[in-house]
């Protein structure tokens, strides 16, 4: 049994990452881990052995503070793909080998639903070679689009910072009380959490927004610019929350009408963008309005200075949770939040297997939505509201948040 | 003598434009205004006689406190440019008809250039005419292109949002460690004040922005490219920050290349966007680099949630100057800020003639960019500093920063 620990972060940043992280490397040193590594770059770079000791990189409790505070990850991330283990077994010789040589008994692999993914490969290929490393998924994505757990850590910082900035472009697009039509275009490109955010917005000091179009509801152009033109009639300024994995009935991105290039990666993800710019483009050649889109953009993903606390210490504890259970034996599992209670909300860790995990993909429920594809139901307000409470101040320095970094990553 | 004082917005909204509407209303209250009317969007929404009673709308020091900490114009603002009294003078004897309908003695203006020329408009006109009316213009704009002022208020906030979301997009380009260039599109037609500000994020937790590009330098695409292909041989993220407003040496817009629609409003501004886009197209076509452009639109001038305390508190300073001098018998004049020194930062207010600073601009200063045209120099950064300083904490209600607004502005 190896006494070392190794720990990687994998697919997009988020801004509560680096919390998860730090829960794991803390976790490691109480259960007397040797030495905790990090894999830079994810398991891309562990196959170039770029590992670094985090014992010494993170030495102290400030450093520990700072990294909670930090936004995107800390490592470094990567979106590779491990291959099949069938076609390409030199790739896992390969890894199994620099784990020996490091002495690695735990390894940790935070991340989405490709993450898991890699964790699912690892330990399967650990069981059927009895390798005893033990592989411990911890979960992360804004996209809270991961089976098996009410929700991840990353989704409810980015869910506040989306209702924070929904609230005051409101307000800002209120202003010269003139037709108005803004579209803002936000992350997810099967499920449609983060825009379902836009919904909280709503309370005694905002309107909220007027259009919430997830990717769950197949996309007419023709109906939208009808539902906008109607809309305006109530108020000159329309706010509309829009994904940017809105499809149209035929299966078609909204975003492919548009002229733009796009881009297809590792997993065969395409790059979307440009829905919100093509819609306001649409809406301004049929009706009578000045439009404007907005794009979120990494924004939403990485503003480490508008964080939820709550998000911050639920991606602390399942990464401590992660390491408590690889320590007690476990391997092959991904720890997943259990919310006990909505009011006053209560939420624990529990552990599933990865098997249930990997390659899944957890949409919004349908009866979440109103019937006219519109907006959220009370449903989704009590389940996301919980997420979203309490702030984790940054530590400014010059009037400005407080990062770790480094500089060599 | 009117016995009552009114107070309007116009132009862009910021994040402490209703900081400066607390101002003159507390300071109006204490010297002994009988009433404080506000009017709605500004001087266009006066010639409808669109006004409310401030005294008992915002009649709470809670409110007060709130209306702080709200972003965007509380009153609604206007892009109405007031006509010459010469060819159109029937506007004007309709507004002063309807102010000595009010009984107004006192008038304030919160705005930006335009909004100076209607404050100068109307006091030559008030003098020609025998009005003992007194018109004050307060300052705003987060473009801070004031003559007459050190800074404006909303530049300190607009700064510190760019300077924080700047570290955090370069935190979150850098996570691959692949060729990635990121191009970032700041606010700011003729002046680069904002774009500079993303020379702040360099510190010791932070590598900086690459570039920075402002309107006061005439753009060429070629060396553009020219100069991310250098970068990028230094490091595999190239983060840059490029103004809305970068012109080629002919003069047109660089957006004007791309083939978007065009908007120009009242004051023959056209609306420019699409700068980043359009470089980031050139320069993944150029290069063998993936790329992406964000734009922060009108999330930089709308971030109630991030402000400086420093903008917050000197705005709500020139209101209150701008009622002590209308009181104390000035008119046709504008507060302005003084700093007396940097290091303790230390700033004061003082009047200055209007017609000193309407239609004017302030831009950066040659001498204040580097020789590359890359980066900003250490008198910026001494400028730019202090402007950013502490923060002014949301009242969080329900995990979302609480806001004050008017339901039927």
């Amino acid at each position: 049994m190896g006494r070392n620990a190794i720990v990687g972060q994998s697919g997009g940043p988020t801004s509560v990452i680096n919390s998860s992280l730090a829960g794991v490397i803390q976790a490691c040193q109480m259960r007397g881990a040797d030495k905790v590594y990090g894999m830079l770059h994810g398991v891309e770079g562990l196959l170039s052995e770029k590992v670094i000791d985090l014992n010494t990189k993170l030495g102290s409790s400030m450093e520990i503070e700072l990294l909670k505070r930090t936004p995107s990850s800390y490592l470094g991330s990567c979106r590779y793909k491990l291959p099949d283990y069938l076609t390409h077994p030199e790739v896992y010789e390969k890894l199994f080998a620099i784990l020996r040589k490091l002495d690695i008994g735990y390894f940790f692999y935070i991340g989405g639903n490709d993450s898991m993914d890699t964790i699912c490969k690892l330990s399967d290929y650990a069981k059927q070679t009895g390798s005893d490393i033990r592989f411990m998924g911890v979960p992360k994505t804004i996209d809270n689009d991961l089976m098996m757990t009410d929700h991840t850590p990353g989704y409810g910082s980015a869910a506040k910072y989306i209702g924070v900035v929904m609230k005051e472009i409101i307000r800002d697009a209120t202003v010269y009380g003139s037709k108005y039509v803004t579209i803002v275009e936000i992350m997810g490109r099967n499920a449609g959490w983060l825009t379902a955010a836009a919904a909280l917005a709503r309370s005694e000091d905002c309107e909220g927004v007027n259009m919430i179009c997830l990717p769950e509801v197949p996309f007419n152009v023709e109906r939208f610019i009808d539902k906008v033109e109607r809309m305006q009639k109530e108020s000159a300024s329309v706010v509309i929350a829009v994904s940017e994995g809105v499809k149209l009935e035929d299966g078609r991105y909204v975003c492919e009408l548009a002229d733009d290039a796009r881009f297809v990666d590792a997993f065969g993800h395409k790059s979307l963008t440009g829905t919100a710019r093509y819609l306001a483009n649409r809406v301004a050649n049929a009706l009578d309005t000045k439009t404007r889109s907005i794009e979120l953009s990494t924004l939403q993903r990485c503003a480490g200075h508008m964080t939820s606390r709550t998000d911050i210490t639920e991606a602390y504890q399942v990464g401590g949770a992660a390491a408590k259970a690889a320590f007690e034996g476990h391997t092959g599992m991904m720890v997943g939040l259990k919310r006990l209670s909505n009011d006053p909300y209560q939420c624990t860790t529990e552990l599933v297997d990865i098997h249930k995990v990997a390659n899944f993909e957890k949409k919004v429920p349908m009866e979440w939505i109103n019937a006219y594809h519109t907006d959220m139901g009370p449903e989704f307000l009590s389940y996301a509201r919980p997420l979203i409470q309490a702030e984790l101040t940054p530590v400014y320095i010059d009037g400005l948040p407080r990062h770790i970094f480094l500089p060599d990553a």
